[in-house]
């Protein structure tokens, strides 16, 4: 029952939430493994598993274990998901993988059965774009209930999507802006303190970024739904690990927030935050750290009437957007 | 020709942008009078115009200017200007009068000619709100050539929207953070460093907050087109004096984004910034204390096909969407 774990990648931001995550989920662990670059071997890290040390990878290595979560670069997943997925379960966080038809790209809440098609030798799963999953989290209650046509997204995404590197760019900036310094910045492509920057990832031919395409190809993919009109404009602003996303939608059948209320209320990894007079919506300060998704401002759109909302989500970008919806996707093998 | 001006609520955030502003333009200022409560009559203040006194303001004094620019809340705007307006041009920041059907709601580069519908002994002109303005510039000249007949807007708004308190907020906020300490908040219902809040004034009935319905109402009249389909989600964000958007429409004609980029280079107080590859997009960083407002990342809408595009704007909130284009609707009258 008990599973040896591995984490590849285990030094940077995701992997420091993963090994809490596994704590936090009770995943029974039997044994786990850190596995890092050559740069960080060697190197003791306390954990809710007890002190471990930061073990080289190797595909040799890394294939014992029953379970592999990788949260490395899309590149190095190229390399060695494929190697790994012969010998054991992977669940990859990169967007290597997401598209590819031989490999699931799952939500446990939304489609969860989709690993049962993993075959022997390629037990490769792949873990979704944080924006994705965090808006998907709010859209698949109301797109099974009323059926999702368009859906508009604006994000207002946090510094964590790059890592432990953006939120100290973005804290390091922030200070020197305050000391009546230049801001600087490496990170990202401008100064991110005080700003924001509706650029995240590389710009493809249509004009969007490939981190708002990923909103558009992975939500269809997830939702089984090839034909839902999807676009997002993202944008980074200066804050530390919850991602924001004002949606709007257009649904096929009748829809009012009353009657939206009542589906994401139940809807699982869910919290409606729904109570403007008591100053009570989706807000980054609340959902940090948080497991559930937060959804509120729900309103009947302007724009589609009858047949329309507007809502606004938030979500740790680090957990559901990430860690989290990891170690669930390894808990449908347990 | 030069005109006696006096500013009411001088000691704002707008009130010290309108005396520079009146400056840039070369405004024909024949004396220039800085009138507010009496908590600051008598303090002097250093303008491009001289060393100025700070006046208590009264109706009697202000009615002896050529033109009164109220920088001012909506309360004191609905109780003095309308008896201003009986003696002298009154140009109102507030939303008082904005949807008042015998105030004209004016940006010149869009209906500038309205205020010849003006009666005399009641020579009140209304500024429009902030956010309204900003994205008013870009979306009219894509009105004229296409048709707007949806239009989706997400706000990502600075804190200068509630005055040199809330910049101050922000920056203490954030410093007390850096020093680990508890961010605080009494501007703002929230803490807003490192943090984003979806609420901008009041919340109506519809779910929707008075600043988000400014934008349905107050666009449609400046335009004169009361079909206009337009909601927007209102949220503040940790920057300092530049409002970006971003912007879903869906056109009456056909359009793309080559089309709407040759209508947007030449049409006045707009920068088009659109070069992705060499990372140009419009930033608050950037358009901080420009008179033009910025619009960039200008695609094909995934949602509305051939008919709609996605669109980025951002604004200084001081300057067009306050100082500015009260000073330009003052122009009018010269």
């Amino acid at each position: 029952m008990a599973k040896a774990v591995g984490i590849v990648g285990a030094t940077g931001a995701v992997g420091a939430e993963l090994i809490q995550v596994l704590a936090d989920l009770k995943f029974p662990v039997g044994s786990l493994h850190l596995f890092a670059s050559e740069r960080s071997a060697g190197k003791t890290v306390t954990t809710p598993f007890g002190i471990k040390t930061i073990e080289t990878f190797s595909v040799e290595a890394a294939s014992k274990m029953d379970i592999v979560l990788l949260a490395v670069s899309g590149e190095f997943a190229k390399q060695y998901a494929p190697l790994l997925a012969e010998k054991t379960i992977v669940i990859d966080n990169s967007s290597a993988f997401r598209l590819d038809e031989n490999v699931p790209l799952v939500i446990p809440e939304i489609n969860g059965e989709a690993v049962k098609e993993l075959r022997r030798n390629h037990q490769l799963v792949a873990n979704p774009n944080c924006t994705t999953a965090i808006a998907a989290m709010a859209l698949w209650p109301l797109h099974k209930e009323f059926g999702l046509k368009k859906v508009i997204v604006s994000s207002y995404q946090a510094t964590s999507g790059a890592g432990i590197e953006g939120m100290n760019e973005l804290l390091e900036e922030t200070g020197r802006v305050l000391g009546g310094e230049e801001a600087g910045h490496k990170v990202f492509a401008h100064p991110i303190a005080f700003n924001v920057i509706p650029h995240i990832d590389s710009f493809q031919e249509n004009g969007y970024t490939k981190e708002e395409m990923k909103v558009t190809w992975e939500t269809r993919k997830i939702f089984g739904a090839p034909d839902i009109a999807i676009s997002c404009t993202a944008v980074r602003v200066p804050t530390l690990r919850v991602h924001a996303e004002a949606i709007t939608i257009e649904t096929e059948k009748p829809v009012n927030p009353g009657a939206a209320r009542i589906v994401l209320k139940d809807a699982p990894g869910v919290d409606l935050v729904d109570n403007p007079e008591a100053k009570q919506y989706p807000m980054p300060v609340n959902a940090t750290k948080k497991h559930n998704i937060e959804v509120g401002r729900i309103r009947q759109s302007i724009v589609f009437g009858d047949h329309g909302l507007d809502i606004f989500v938030a979500g740790d970008q680090l957990l559901k957007g990430a860690a989290l919806n990891a170690v669930q996707i390894a808990q449908l093998f347990i």
